[in-house]
């Protein structure tokens, strides 16, 4: 693929900063609001609902390229003020999508990303208009674009001298009828294998329908996405479009909490929409946090009784090794603002019950051993 | 879809027991070997890295249905034999692809669970056979099968007397050409909305290609799946069929550590393949241990801190919260074989700390209120 | 594709002699009959109507791969008698599908040809048991086959020592909702590229509906195909299966009566069923014959005159080239056991016409070039 | 499909008239040329390979929407003026693709038609931009629209104000590797069943690959396409574009010839490119006319025994039969500009060879009845 002079090479990895959302760095960065923008009180709701979820960035189509001329076509400039003020409300940056040049002219200013549609991914004069303005651009990848196409279509976009492009993952087109689109995730890690370029992933325009949502988007951020565009509604029933596949606030902050988790399992951080802080929620939170600490404990504990294993009784306790890891530990705790005599009296107290059921643990193997030695004496 | 008679039905789910191992339950089952059955060297090679990874299955085709008549055919009653063998020997379990009666016959007593693949989803006669053993059967889905006809082609296995399906989802075929196939990662969801059997993935098959495995096995468990299938062996390079999708023992194990932390994440179990427990080894968890317990100790320190801004200055102390934590400590302490004084031990010195930041933070507050209030007196 | 070494190789062409059939050579071959076999009446009805036509072949199924274990799955052994009577009743051939080895054991001495279905297409082990009988395989592509794919599994029938292999394109899978099947016509043409082995088409399964079967039997041959394989049934509204993509006997007479024309217009022959020949049927074909021939001596005057203006005037008359003429056609009369003396009557009255057109031409043209010259006299 | 207003409805069938050309009515119309333009001497020669081989329209793109932002993009307006400077010293009609505001406003009065590319099928600003001009619009299908997305890109066009659409099927994406993209010849019979607008085929970028250009075209006019656009090139090598799918000269003439038969074995006209009319063409011409003329005199004769078997012999001649079949031979001859006289003559020789035949036929068939009948005295 000699034509990715700009959009080729694996590395370094494009980091793309907007306010203060950084995309293709270590955080994930959530994207959620309606298909179509309908009204000023929708997108603040959808905002607040995108806000208390995590999200950092609110979306909502004013120019929308639909299947029918008779279906609802958006509310151009209208919507994208209400796009624009319910994502200043909330402290959000807000997309659109654009689909021309007069589209383009009249949001570039006003809103913080543009965002280029599937249908127009070989839009090659839109391309190049994306490539001389001085915004983000999230790019979808065509319904059936291979993704070298894809990432040509990139290429155009850095070729007109916009180098901060998002490739975005929305569904191919195959033969299987219970999703709108097959969601092809092995396209984040060949995007990521053949680009420098942040990848983020479309679950709602993949799926079609509201309950693969959570378990896409888990998929997608374990697969190595960037981030997550989400289709949120209100009140779905009610969307002017594409109401079965939005979900609602509720469900917008479940997906959010379960992302915490998944984005944490693969070195990546996802800061999670703060439910209410209650004081019943914070001791909930720090519940959980306690049975996580004593169960590393546990483990740690194990871990110790088998180095224990490999030395002699005498030599179980190991100062160097003690000092060695406070070394560590103390330096990370100032990092967190942790209080480094509290870690300290902690890890004395761990380093003494480690050492005492070490010894535990040899006796007793040894009188194991012993019982099965009935013919050697002492 | 009136004809999933059996198969149908969201819940409750199935879990099938085969030996130790149970599909469909908490635990991600993973399994793992060659393509191809080789030699006894190259299946005890493959045992030893699939056991070492966690694997509780051993892969390993005889009978292979290849695409010229001309390609390596696989080794047949020979190969069973290193297979079932390089099995016991790791106490692991294993599993064949069966491709017509003869085949059947051959194995049925020499495997724990039978493969039907892709190519034979719809050869509804060996569906049938499959239907009369009383073995676990792997339902691969075909390379352009909905999800309807794979649940129909588990119900072809059910109503002939076999309710042991586990459903396997390889990549179906589209236009793209990076992989081999597009691994559908929405099948796994939609396939447990309208069935009740185990779902698990095959990210090798899918991908064609090693360097996809970690990410797709990472989003495969994400997305809900109970188990992968993924093709290993002891020297891809020399691999008889499938090379270059095969994982060396290394990237397995890499493979199979990284999974532990996501299937965390979901709420799912994954017990990671055992390193080498060289003291080394063993010291570098405890390393990674102590940061995950010094980093959940300042969470909660963040967390005490806003509940503490919550309270008066003389209620920061609050005994009987503290008395409710450790009674919820100890017992878990002890189902986790950890000596309760020790649990007490660590707690009372973080409800020391925490209460001393607590009240540092109150006192920081106040003094800037205070300076925020030039006019009001003391 | 150096792995065909039986099926590829463009030339020269396999031609398969079935009885008085050949598949492969210059005739189309049409195969006609039900999905499935149903009674011995409906086969007779069938057979006749197929017959009628201008059929060799009578298809029918009696081991059905349905997708559902609960749809009618054939009459097996007893359906076949149906058929086979059905066929020697007619004079035609016949064929049915086989699907493991006990349903080509029951049926390989009952029948004319045995089919290998979709489905089918890499269960290799029927595919080397198809290549041990002495019958020829019509192998259907599959549902995703690719061509490559499609071709290696005619190799393994052929490896297996059968060279008598059709190959049989019915649609592959796509993302079109409209047909059941998107019928893929580019691969007759690379097929016959790649291999000397006849393929033929099958347009029902590929459009699923009948409103398609006329307009892609005709694009079929006019694409090159050697036959045709179209289901019908004497009533398709009471059909077991594929009701709406079977024909009814008169749309199968209409079809087979469009595809003459066609055939004949790219050089192959298709001898069209039989009318009934009733007096007004016979005089209705007359009368398109004569205006054939009324139209093509039409065509041919207007070529006379062509000839006429670069002749001399004195040279219209050309006795050498109308001897010429004669010698061939008097011959291909005596071949079509026509009179001579008729064919030479009529050429004579055709020659003396033509001199007579192109000697007025000729001077209308002088008159013409005069009338533009008026500076020149009379 | 209620959304189909104006596109919808299946007759009657709209005709779009531009010049002389009919799209939609009883003539396939051929639009060839290269697939860019790139000199004026290229479109020349272009121009009059199109001419000869009988096509109406000359097409040639200005704007080349390229996969790659570093392909060569087209001449633009110098490309357009030697696009149609070209046609017009051949007396075609041009077309060229537009692919944004700026491109149509550039052309849209310099060409006769303008097309929409398969990219650019849901680009719906542009569809309503070519919606208020008043030229024909050729519109591709997308790379992966179904065939009711399609035809509500036709409405788009339509409800903006312009009527003159025309269909061009131009194959979809699928797995199949051996062709570039698999042609649908199952859209034109779907599209012909929901739209009245006419439907032309590209044969040339759906297989991308020259060798398989004269089989598709055959099949797409035998599947009721209204015309083609087919690609060529004076020197397909030198093509800066889709060289390896464009045709040569020759091989473009070649295909027109074989359409010609095609076209009228489906009751259509294509009015073939001449061939140079030498002497030896012309009457090798004639040759081929009287080959068939006799062949149909012979099958006459067939059928006129036939007749002659259902009659008495004394009724063999049948004065008012002959009377009626010169009464409908006449005025077609005089259409045909045939001198009636011929006719009669010609036709007096035939009624009177086939009494001849049929007298002669039953007296050997009474012959022969009586040779079977040993009983009966002579």
């Amino acid at each position: 693929m000699k034509d990715l002079k700009l959009a080729g090479g694996k590395s370094p990895k494009s980091m793309i900063e907007i306010g203060e959302a950084t995309i293709g760095g270590k955080e994930i960065i959530l994207i959620g609001g309606p298909c179509a923008v309908e009204s000023s009180i929708q997108m603040r709701k959808a905002a607040a609902s995108v806000k208390r979820s995590g999200g950092k960035i609110l979306r909502g189509g004013v120019f929308k390229p639909r299947t029918s001329p008779y279906s609802f076509q958006g509310l151009g400039l209208e919507g994208v003020n209400y796009l624009a003020e319910a994502a200043r409300e909330e402290g959000l940056l807000c997309v659109t999508e654009v689909i021309d040049a007069k589209s383009l002219d009249l949001v570039v200013d006003r809103v913080d990303l543009l965002q280029i549609g599937a249908r127009n991914m070989q839009n090659f004069e839109l391309l190049k208009l994306a490539g001389k303005v001085n915004k983000p651009v999230i790019l979808k990848r065509g319904l059936s674009a291979t993704i070298e196409e894809w990432l040509l279509a990139a290429e155009y976009i850095m070729a007109a001298g916009n180098p901060q492009v998002i490739l975005c993952e929305r569904g191919i087109r195959t033969f299987e009828p219970s999703t709108r689109n097959t969601l092809d995730l092995s396209a984040v890690g060949v995007a990521k294998e053949l680009s420098h370029l942040p990848v983020i992933v479309d679950p709602s325009h993949a799926a079609g329908r509201r309950d693969l949502i959570s378990s896409l988007s888990k998929a997608a951020v374990a697969a190595g996405a960037d981030g997550l565009l989400i289709e949120m509604h209100p009140n779905p029933e009610e969307a002017l479009s594409d109401g079965p596949q939005s979900l609602t606030p509720e469900q917008m902050m479940t997906v959010a909490q379960e992302l915490e988790q998944v984005a944490q399992s693969v070195g990546r951080i996802f800061v999670r929409g703060k439910t209410e802080e209650t004081l019943e929620a914070l001791r909930s939170e720090i519940d959980q946090i306690d049975h996580t600490i004593v169960k590393r404990l546990s483990d740690r504990m194990e871990i110790a009784k088998k180095i224990g294993n490999k030395k002699r009784l005498d030599r179980v306790k190991d100062t160097a090794r003690e000092r060695d890891i406070l070394q560590r530990l103390v330096p990370l705790a100032e990092e967190l603002q942790l209080s480094p005599e509290f870690v300290k009296r902690i890890y004395s107290c761990v380093f003494e019950f480690s050492v005492q059921s070490q010894i535990k643990s040899k006796l007793m193997e040894e009188n194991e051993l012993e019982s099965y030695c009935p013919i050697g004496g002492k």
